[in-house]
């Protein structure tokens, strides 16, 4: 029996690796509909407790914070006139109970003169995710414009600097 | 064996709901590529017989009007100046024989005259997928732009408020 | 035992074939990061040192080759002033040691002037893979303009005629 047991102990671990993969991959494809509609519970829900959100322009130092920017200005201004958290497939890296992954972000607002929608920010961005009783949360995001600056060069840059 | 035959039953059954993911996954990366290309019956193949897309602005309301949507104008037009139906990784949620999974879509439009690339709508899409004897199909789906109006935000906010 | 172990191989089949899936996303999702950030060899060793990068206006014939665009002009100048690959989730045809796999890519320069992106290239993306020693590498990359022209169309067209 061991060596069924060997095997079917090798499937359990690779299945729940493959399990990991995609239940990241879900939770940032949720943070742009729930941020563009409002969910400000589900946005903040994302993250720890003491997660942190630093894009820059604003750091977020609580799950509290990005439930509060999603309920307040300049946030609902943008969603009241139109806009898209619109993000790329990740790569992402597993290692045990906590994990990296990599996207960008386009976010897309629409001007209400025109009915036009521009792309206002491009940007890096880094998530660090903690494995927790309620599953993968992020501890940490980053994300830097991609404007020819050094930074959002280096965010992406440590993906491959980490092999 | 009890105990083996359980633990490859319990194996066979993620291993299966990961391949659901994967599958829809794959079939929502069809869409642009179909209808991009004209491919008109592989678009409509993406949809049951009586399958809807309802697009806000047209509403058609089986697989053969999508597959008539593909050959006619004003698709034909925008796939002869340039167009791609841009989307991003999916949010799928998984129940039995039905699934329900949420994308933005970007149409992005090339201007003749100017040979530039415009994003001419940006929507919330919603999609309401049945398990059939030729795989998963979409038994309806929704999209609405992100204009600022309440309904590209019910619509995504349907995912969280379904949790 | 010959059933718990011809079904601990199907199983074992079917995992490799969604790990498959998932490395050849990863990958693909790695090109732009790579690029964007400089880094030329992580980019150069997503290809085999024979493989190819048709992009229409210009085609690399090597990864040495495809190593020396990361490094030079005009992808420095891009760099420099802000750029970002994006790429949309992929449709992913496996066949033993080789893959297929579709997806658009959307180059996002930023204008220093004026501080705004613009969509600069959409292109449609065919990507053909080979399963080395050393993971899944490109063999060829094809990507064309979706300018209104056949060769697009024709591109994500194989998608559906070879089914």
């Amino acid at each position: 029996m061991t060596n069924t047991d060997d095997r079917m102990r090798a499937l359990e671990e690779r299945i729940a690796l493959l399990e990991d993969r995609l239940a990241i991959a879900g939770l940032m494809a949720s943070y742009g509909p729930a941020v563009d509609s409002g969910s400000a519970e589900a946005a903040a829900e994302l993250w720890t407790a003491d997660g942190s959100y630093d894009a820059g322009i604003v750091h977020f130092r609580s799950a509290e914070e990005i439930e509060r920017m999603v309920r307040t200005e300049p946030h609902t201004g943008f969603i009241a006139s139109g806009a898209a958290h619109l993000s790329t497939p990740p790569r992402i890296e597993i290692d045990g109970d906590t994990a990296v992954s990599y996207c960008y972000q386009q976010v897309m607002l629409r001007d209400v003169e025109s009915d036009a929608f521009r792309a206002w920010r491009v940007s890096a961005n880094r998530w660090e995710w903690q494995r927790t009783s309620e599953g993968w949360k992020v501890k940490r995001r980053v994300n830097r414009l991609l404007d020819g600056g050094e930074e959002a060069r280096a965010l992406f840059g440590e993906a491959f600097r980490e092999k």
